[in-house]
């Protein structure tokens, strides 16, 4: 395996941009290759087997441009499909659930967790499952909030119709004095005002898009797979793609990513 | 072409059911297979090119089931594809977007004309092109609304914060003095009351689905395609598939059809 391969990271859109984001802050040296999959979002009304397959065509596409390492930035994916993948794959392949279930654990005092997510993420168990297995004696209380990708996407970030969906979605959770949230949609971030204002300032609101970055950064420095700087390398170090609407895709991440996004290209991901 | 054959219908998931039912209704002998691309919905903010792409894996699917006749029950589809795979297809293709146009046209006493539907059907332009095309005299003020799709799948049709994003998408249409209203979306029909409580009763609210199965039934008449009973058919009636989550759908379509439906059977359009 080539160390100096880049990093393949997906998701269902945008959203995976914000785990991007922290992999280009935190290993500021590692090429990325990034699929969204806006003509097939969103996923987290989708079925298990749809996002299996999904996710499938995807790692066949990012086995094509040789990443040395995949992440899966997308929760109802990694929900899913991960350890499926994982099994079907010889390079390694990480989500982002992990990273976020290990930083709610060691977060709680009181040992109450809430997450919220979309209904895929929430109907499969998942984080419920995976911080019992850290930590048998938490409890966790989980929360599906379909309209929240919804109302960011239509940029409703800081709106009084926002902040009555959000407050009826986290009403359940406040009644059970949860003192850590575990934001379980790559979306939700953006909320985070909202949703603070809400959850006062004593709960920890929990990003697994930070903890993935340190994942991934450990993951490639135990396997030797970090990359060694290459003055002679003049290729891209971020590359985009996306099965849909790329322009609007350059736009959005150009706004979010800390250098100009000069180009998204589009795939027909159905031909993986 | 076998006059005894079915109709198909499709769209992006189960608005078109809406439309189904008209037919069901209207012309209640006709066979009808039914396609729902619930692994790809929504249509509404995706691209042209991806939605003609998608339709036309459809029609290859309905094709197979040699219907005679096509109805795209879904106006982001007809808005972008329905001219062109006209072109491409030698049964009967037809659209929601004229039944409802030529209805409002003739609605209208003021000549001020108003439509809301998806980003895709509202930034095509259509419904105003078309409608110019019948009344030249006539003025269109066409507003998308795209948290209406995800509000009614959220279940809240009679609820405060509808009203209040409804009020908001409405405002600038009721300026306007609008007499009439299209939903061009087959989820709206289903807001109606917030919609008459907002606008008035004097505003006459055009539902496309009604008038796109009596432009079928004239259709099916003109073209000797209507169906002859025939005793000795055992076929069912009316069949129904999708790309995903067929148990979902089957309960959809129980609760908003006439009849119970028994089965959905989900197949892979990607391989159309």
């Amino acid at each position: 395996m080539d160390r100096n391969a880049p990093v393949g990271v997906f998701d269902s859109g945008v959203g995976g941009l914000t785990v991007a984001r922290e992999i280009m802050r935190q290993i500021p040296d590692e090429r990325i290759i990034y699929f969204g999959d806006t003509a097939r979002l969103p996923y987290g009304s989708k079925s298990r087997d749809t996002v299996i397959r999904y996710s499938r065509q995807i790692i066949r596409f990012l086995r094509t441009m040789e990443v040395k390492a995949i992440v899966i930035a997308c929760n109802t994916a990694s929900s899913y499909a991960l350890e499926v993948v994982q099994s079907e794959t010889d390079i390694p392949v990480i989500g982002v659930i992990n990273a976020g279930a290990r930083t709610a654990v060691s977060a709680t005092r009181n040992k109450k967790i809430g997450v919220i997510g979309t209904e895929g993420t929430i109907g499969s168990g998942i984080y419920t499952e995976v911080m019992r297995k850290m930590r048998p004696d938490i409890e966790v209380f989980a929360k599906s909030c379909p309209l929240f990708v919804p109302l960011v996407e239509e940029g409703l970030l800081h709106d009084s119709v926002t902040d009555e969906i959000a407050s009826r979605y986290l009403s359940e959770l406040k009644g059970k004095y949860i003192d850590t949230l575990v934001l379980g949609c790559t979306h939700y971030p953006l909320l985070r005002s909202t949703l603070r204002r809400l959850l006062g300032e004593e709960v920890i609101l929990v990003n697994p898009a930070y903890e993935t970055a340190v994942e991934l950064r450990e993951l490639l420095m135990h396997q030797n797979l970090n990359r060694q700087k290459d003055e002679a390398d003049n290729k891209e170090k971020y590359q985009f793609f996306v099965s849909d609407l790329a322009e609007k895709f350059t736009s959005f991440a150009t706004a979010i990513l800390p250098g100009e996004v000069k180009e998204t290209r589009k795939i027909n991901i159905e031909e993986y």
